[in-house]
């Protein structure tokens, strides 16, 4: 099987003769799959119930007679304007409670009985016309779900949010419970008295909040799972979605994954950061942990500049190509870009292409070309996986819980925690999954709990079990907080296993300086607790005294605990003693910058991908080897005979 | 008598269990007092028309039974869930035009009448039923009026705000010559032309929206009244409600104070400023000034930190007890906390309690504890008052008008600036009042106006009187300078009282540069004038021989002129000077960072208050005595035999 | 002929008393002009359909008596209250999607056809009443058209746009190709789905926004031609309204001034910004080149401070001065000022007027006093023009393509970078004119094109005209990107003149440090571009060899091209390069800071305007005479005999 190369591919951009040459260029720049349809709804369906097919049938006709096989989307992802000129009622209402309008995408309220029947319908003609097309190898439904309007403060999304209440707590007393709504005079007597969370006078409900972030992620996987039935009518061919899982996390994709037949991402790197190949990987390490470690699609990434952030950096020469590869070695047999040709009009002009503005004779062209021939020489490496005896922990409810403004301090994210102590295992070489607080933690020897603050019982119990089971844990302050309601458990923090870590805190003192010098030179930042151990051995502490790392033996295992947010250097420190504890090591020894990560088979064939983000050429050090690793550049090294 | 201590208590949040320990804790502690019922609505009135009162008859008689007294809350402050899904239209609309909904607490339109109906309902219901329990101590009016809701631009308000405006200006001629809606075509030819302020293309006119915000308070006052003339109808008792005196300017506590039977005041420190401890100073000689000095009741105040700061920092060891101390100095007779047990669920779980999260295994208990045995061994300072020579000026449309956008800049606010002058005050240890423009000043030898702006021609004559009756004014720049209508006094600033302070300016010159050099080497910020002495001496000067602090005898008195606001060094140096030309002084030597207040009694009998509020040991002088002030504690000195 | 001087005139803001005052005052500072009745709708027409006149009689038979020429204005910038009332739905509703309300002023939806009839309504009264009275002078219609509600998203509006377009492509085919609807499903197929663009979930479309813009100052364009006919019929005086030209770039003034008899425009110092003299100079000569050279009208500048500005700055001594005649040095034959007398009350009781707050005895009087005077002695120059060879190019749709938010960086606007241009010709001492892009460029040698991104074929064959027939062009980065309907010149940028610049670019790469060296020790920020050579020599590079300056020889001329934004220092040494290949130079020699203007007659005289804006005495060097310039002083040099 040849390693999957491609993109998304929007012919309606450009005029038929234009459509010969992207097949010319397509086939000499190893181009095997393109994502199509996505944006086609308007074209297809002019008027509400016209339809118009004969020009993409052309398009498919020609991709199959060029061996390029068509990732066939549904274009539900943006209505048409006859939709919103329709039913204006029908498009999202933003949190502020504007009724927005089309002149975009996604113009539309999850929610809205008729925007899903019209997606429905359009999906259906689609897999009704296409199933047999030779083209057709996979299903692409809809576009980014959850990009831009996941939380949809509709009348039709309080109708269903009732409804979806009423089936988690049966009735108001479980509601009533769960909410704490005893304060502040919030004790609801009728499901007809709960509303989407529109503006209020002050500081809302947080568990109100947080189970309409709840619903809003669930009803998108509805909506998937019924476009996904209405295809599954007419094909048996997989089908898929693309996820971003470099951020956004306002749809739950812990849920999501479970309804796709394989997992497809997208990722873009954050121009402006010198460390943005960091959260290439976290993207790619999590598209694989959705996937419980299958092969996967990056379905998107570009090729140079995007067009959404303030300021759009184009890529340094090869870096495209490094990113790629990184996606590649971190399990993706399928490395696509949005989008084939540049537009030259429209939201993302300013978009790269794998066609550039300024067409073939160009940096982008060459290395398109370059990176479809790398590919087709790594055929053997399609199907191996990738393996991680370290999971780092995340949970969306957790992180929406987070998001709530009043908690002891806002300088700090769910995600922003994550990304830090993300980059720490990064930074050590430690190839990790990321897996979910109640999911299974018995393949891994090193778990890291990066500010779980929302944890359930079950939750709390999984980490117990799996450190009196021998793992180690490293648990950073604000974890194990409340239970899924958003209950804080009592008695000193963290309630939810004081035993495991050994430790009580009475109150949490964020800092005002911002910073703070630890005994062993190190530096705290962001937050303080008073804590006292319960158990656990004091490792470093304040000036004061008060302890800010303990680390505490429970059963068989390890726990750290950390009172504060290190500076990256400390932490690095920290992570390397915990490691230790858990008996987990880097892949090889390489310089800072320098990412290695093991792709192989079940049978032992293995590559090393030893990828230099460094300006500097270096050496990998891995078994016995020394890899030679040119500034900026990607050396596969097959380890196997 | 014994002093009052407490703090809310919602013991709806809890099991009956815990009501029984709750019982036991607050006897452990000293607690004689809590208030109750403030966020019950929903519970005594589940659906609209069906009352539950079976569950708060076993609270109050466990009180009584306990010898707690019941402050008695009326819950108006936070309607049901039922009252927004019913009359959604009487829910507030904010500023920017926003239909706000249910979801939080003070859901609701003081105008609205239909709210104004249900609340006198219910609090007649718990009037009715509670007026004679034996722990009804006293009644707790609604919660801290026009926090979150003052000014609500709905229909309703804009009627009201119409018969408002009648009342005041007699008819349109009145109301068009107060605006000056000559310009920009504004003159109104029919009362039903006058909407409340919403969103315009640009500046509003600064006639109509401060006469907003005198209408909106008023409001609020109105809705007051009206449940105390309910109460009255079943009680004799006093009535209160909980002010907010340490910011939180939308409404006028003038006029406020005129109809509670005794002040309350609520008081939450700014967790990052680390001269907090300077505001909370000033709340309770606000507090107190609106009681014309009587004993007051500080209703809330926290045992450590709060939830809706962006950083909440809890309070150090001992900073609570200093806190709660320094109030009962300014004359609190009573000192209680929000709340008593910390909630685990809600909105505010992240604010300390008297029963912390950790429970009574804390510093939070042990302290809370202390306090209530000191409150109980200083039982013979109650009802003794505090003296002040010194007031400083505070008027409420001054410092609304100053919120009007296009003024010669935007770098300051009033209440910016009577801080910075209080603070000063603070700084050198001279107790002060706070007093009404037109009050009467006839008791004070010293009275500072910080950027009062809008001043009646009655409070110009007021100030004149004083002064030439021989006291001493510090007069800072953008004071006198428009009268009761925002209309300037022309002729030069301050055109108010020009005669008073002997100078004349031409125009002002805010400062570009954030900062300016004076003669005398202390320096000015924010402003300067183009002023000429006419009359004055001139003290300190600009590089350029500009006047920037003048001295005037006028009549028997003096009168100390502003033209830039000084830096806090340069400022002390200007208050000492003022202080001696008005023969004010310290209550007591002591060194910076050490607080001194005296409270006595008539008979003689008094006490120092001497807080340090500094890491090091302390002395404090005063009539003759040493007295040793230990590093962050409070000594009580009981200055007779 | 006698250089007009005056001010608008509010006298509905005083008394009858003193307005003999203002005649008797207005002469004494030589006042000869001033403008009525701009906001006096409400008074005309206190109630819809009821008129009162008289009060406005007797305002003009007193300045006719005076010898004080009308500039009179319809009110219709500003309706009174009742039309708010009566048609809440004409008031305009915002970007947001807000509808605003009454209560400031330019509280219409110019597109509403009440708002129009009602307009034209009084507009026809006055002309009717008032065309033959003795004081008319001149016609003022409205008031600073497209000051805050150019842009009003209501359904007239929406209605008006759709006509508007259609005029514009067609049919939809047209339209959908301008505005690449293949896109983001956004193909339209009926003009009623077509709206004003509100808020949407995301990105919108970009020639859906610019269209919108277009369409946005057309009608108010349409309105003033609408004022001007009804006008007409009773008058043949001039008329004219006041541009804004130091900013405000949403009315196209080069369609606009077009309409109008002669160029009036308003202009406000930035108080905060040292240089602010610098934007006086361009508004000057925009003002100048919106009317092809002739003398223009200043309508409204300040004495002194400004009341809308975050920190508003009183002028300091003679700055008044300075700024009045650099205006009249950039061929204002008219200098007027808001406004007469400082308001006491209202919105703009903060601006400085002629008479102040002070009264007469005061610095403002007595500059304009001396102003007045000034321009009495300087009668002679009345009619003389400004020459120039060197032009400046400024588009509006470009300007409003490039508020997008997505596109390479948001880190410049297009105003932004032609202020910085324009400010190096001001600090070299070349006068320039303003030029639209596809305008006649055959009287300049030099042109100068910052980031003219939308260029239309027809002004890219103009300015590649320009340069084959000699002339000499520095072109910024992001110009000639887009043609007029924001579609990419595809094949390497920038493709609209790729030939004569000689320059092909691949790809932007924005600054992430803000700023890089170049070889020649100056420095380049925010932009530097993937650049080569394509027969352009290269001037300057970055520390990798990329190309930052480039010159190419096209026909008889030479095009300068950066790839980056030069900070200051080294733009000047661009330009002054460029300069000596156009073959043009400064007026004088002068030191930094000194403004050196020459206005001419065609018979030969002429005279050169040196303004000090620093410090220090200065001695210009012009045509072989030395002229002493006192620190902060002006002095006309008379250059003929």
């Amino acid at each position: 099987m040849a390693i999957v190369y491609g993109g998304d591919y929007n012919p309606e951009q450009w005029p038929r003769e234009t459509w010969a040459e992207d097949m010319r260029l397509m086939r000499e720049a190893g181009v095997n799959r393109v994502s199509v349809g996505i944006f086609s709804w308007a074209l297809f369906e002019p008027e509400e119930g016209r339809y118009e097919f004969a020009w993409f049938d052309e398009v498919l006709d020609l991709l199959a007679a060029n061996g390029i096989e068509a990732c066939l989307a549904t274009p539900t992802a943006s209505p048409p304007p006859w939709f919103a000129a329709t039913y204006p009622e029908a498009v999202m209402v933003d949190a502020d409670g504007r009724q927005l309008t089309h002149g975009s995408r996604q113009g539309f309220d999850p929610s809205s009985d008729v925007y899903i029947a019209k997606a429905l319908q359009i999906a259906e003609k689609i897999a009704e016309r296409y199933a047999d097309h030779p083209a057709v190898g996979l299903w692409h439904l809809h576009n980014e779900y959850g990009c831009h309007n996941t939380r949809s403060y509709t009348k039709a999304a309080t109708a269903k949010f009732r409804t979806w209440l009423r089936d988690r707590y049966g009735d108001l007393d479980g509601l009533n419970a769960a909410w704490g709504t005893a304060f502040w005079s919030q004790a609801y007597s009728s499901w007809d008295q709960v509303y989407a969370p529109l503006p209020t006078p002050t500081i809302p409900n947080p568990g109100h909040v947080v189970d309409w972030k709840r619903f809003s992620s669930w009803q998108l996987v509805q909506n998937y799972r019924a476009e996904a039935a209405v295809i599954r009518k007419y094909s048996d061919k997989p089908m898929t979605t693309n996820f971003m899982t470099g951020s956004h996390p306002e749809i739950d994709l812990w849920e999501f994954s479970g309804a796709v037949d394989i997992v497809s991402t997208d990722h873009y790197l954050a121009g402006e950061d010198p460390q943005a190949h960091v959260n290439l990987g976290f993207a790619a390490d999590y598209a694989r942990s959705l996937g419980a470690g299958k092969p996967w699609i990056l379905m998107e990434h570009s090729t140079s500049a995007v067009n959404w952030q303030g300021r759009n950096r184009a890529k340094a020469p090869r870096e495209m190509l490094r990113n790629s590869l990184a996606h590649f070695a971190r399990g993706a047999d399928a490395i696509m870009f949005f989008q084939w040709r540049a537009s030259k009009q429209g939201a993302e002009k300013w978009h790269s292409g794998m066609v550039p503005h300024a067409g073939t004779d160009s940096k982008i062209w060459r290395e398109v070309c370059e990176l479809g021939a790398t590919l087709k020489s790594l055929a053997e490496v399609e199907g191996s996986r990738v393996q991680a005896e370290t999971a780092i922990l995340w949970d969306f409810p957790n992180a929406w819980a987070q998001e709530h403004e009043a908690r002891p301090t806002n300088e700090f994210t769910a995600q922003g925690i994550f990304d830090a102590y993300y980059a720490a295992l990064w930074r050590a070489g430690i190839t990790a999954d990321v897996a979910e607080p109640e999911g299974d933690l018995s393949k891994y020897k090193f778990v890291v709990v990066p500010a779980v603050y929302l944890l359930s019982r079950k939750g709390a119990e999984n980490l117990r079990q799996f450190v009196n089971g021998g793992g180690t844990v490293l648990v950073t302050p604000y974890s194990g907080i409340a239970d899924e309601t958003d209950t804080v458990y009592l008695g000193g923090y963290p309630g939810a296993f004081r035993d495991v870590v050994g430790v009580r805190s009475e109150e949490f003192y964020p800092l005002i300086g911002g910073r703070v010098e630890l005994a062993s030179g190190g530096h705290g930042t962001i937050w303080s607790e008073a804590a006292e151990p319960a158990g656990a051995e004091v490792r470093d502490t304040y000036a004061d005294g008060t302890p800010a790392w303990l680390v505490n033996r429970f059963g068989a295992g390890t726990a750290h605990y950390l009172t504060t947010f290190p500076d990256p250097d400390t932490l690095d420190r920290i992570v390397a003693a915990a490691a230790v504890d858990a008996g987990v090591a880097a892949v090889a020894e390489a310089p800072v910058g320098v990412e290695v990560v093991r792709r192989a088979h079940d049978d032992g064939r293995s590559w090393l991908f030893c990828i230099n983000h460094t300006d500097a050429d270096a050496t990998v050090k891995a078994a016995g080897v020394l890899i030679d690793v040119p500034a900026g550049e990607v050396v596969v090294h097959r380890e196997h005979a």
